[in-house]
């Protein structure tokens, strides 16, 4: 049961443009509430240290934090989490503020934190210790790819990574494919930027002519870019514009 | 290819307070970049003209719309997607606006349109007219239950609703188990507010004592509630007040 004074966790989203040259401004992607409440959090979960700082150094243009910069408390994730992923990861000594009455505010490098990237552990650890989880609202890369795609987004799925092995990632794919087509399921996934080319051109070898494939990049941006067609017409229209920003691929029928 | 003055199609979040007695800010909710962008449409496809009305009366006292009420075009997506769905229907007729020049907005009741709700069609004709799609940030009911559930965000699946019919869904409920233990790979799916309570006795008394089940309702609404924990600690804290809201269950290990 939840202790009477314990702190709440905060799962703050982050604007999308991180790495970017050009930031959009943050109330194009984050609701005034989301801001409001992250300038009152003195004590965070996070990534990157830096780039948290960062981020809080934006928001205080628009909500003056709480207390200074150098005041906040600002933790990261351990490497482990980074390397392992957050299963069986034990975070509740990350929660040792929230359990002596400190809102905490977890952070994730771009969008969602514990959506495509790390922080389950730590939400898993709160509803262990009876911490509150309040969910922010902001955007999800993901989920903004898969309503711009055109494809199905009453049934769906995110597997992250494909592998980076030519073989096995043709695999892969066609096994994408294959459960797209018979359960009528979208599926999605994500390249690093600098692959997405090649992720592109194996795609578009590999699936078949009349299956839909749909990508979205830098979404929320200046550069956003969103296309949803069938195979043999991406043959048609080439490879679309979206070396070097984070990309969401979505395969579908 | 695009026709140089076609318009854009904007996929328009809306709050998750639909039919709510108590409705929470829109801040809350809602950038201030989506409102504006809203506020400046005059040409919409719906669910629902009535509460799409409704919608733009609450935007307009933040952000003053581009043209009266009763001069906005508000057209509804015809039963047949509401029904039968978007596979197979063809939207192209429902873009003659944006063809012509202007932008459309794409509404759903709650949420983002085309996740979890009718709409994906109106985004696949946009695509194959060439109409850039530009997804806007607001709230998804699905991602912040998953974010808070303290499940696997890095591979999950969205299915739906699952089968009312009790040894149907029973069925159902232990293959969606069985994925979710086998690849890691978190399952989550909705029901009716008002059976939400008979479908947690269905999954209390369903899955293994070691599965990890999670439930959010009411997600950015002052009622919110998401907790996430092992059927075998649910057994011993009861069930959570989900009736008559909204909620997103999850299974995962």
């Amino acid at each position: 049961m939840p202790a009477k004074r314990s702190g709440k966790l905060y799962l703050v989203p982050a604007p999308l443009d991180f790495g970017c040259a050009v930031q959009a401004p943050l109330t194009d992607a984050l609701p005034a509430g989301t801001l409001a409440t992250a300038a009152r959090l003195t004590h965070w979960l996070c990534e990157n240290a830096k780039s948290a700082r960062a981020y809080l150094k934006r928001i205080d243009e628009l909500h003056p934090l709480a207390a200074a910069l150098r005041e906040q408390q600002i933790v990261e994730l351990p490497r482990e989490v980074h390397k392992k992923g957050d299963a069986g990861f034990d975070a509740k000594p990350l929660l040792a503020a929230a359990v002596e009455g400190h809102d905490i505010g977890l952070l994730s490098e771009a969008g969602m934190p514990a959506i495509a990237d790390p922080g389950s552990s730590v939400v898993r650890a709160a509803h262990e210790l009876g911490i509150a989880v309040m969910p922010l609202v902001g955007p999800v890369s993901l989920l903004l790819a898969l309503a711009a795609s055109g494809l199905n987004g009453q049934n769906f799925a995110f597997v992250g990574y494909l592998p980076q092995e030519p073989t096995a990632r043709v695999l892969r794919i066609r096994e994408l494919e294959a459960l797209a087509l018979k359960l009528g399921q979208s599926q999605l996934f994500i390249e690093t930027p600098y692959r997405n080319a090649a992720m592109w051109r194996s795609l578009v070898t590999t699936l078949q002519p009349s299956t839909r494939l749909a990508v979205g990049s830098g979404l929320t941006l200046p550069q956003a870019m969103a296309r949803g067609l069938q195979v043999v017409q991406w043959k048609l229209e080439g490879v679309p514009v979206v070396n070097d920003t984070p990309a969401v691929f979505a395969i579908g029928r």
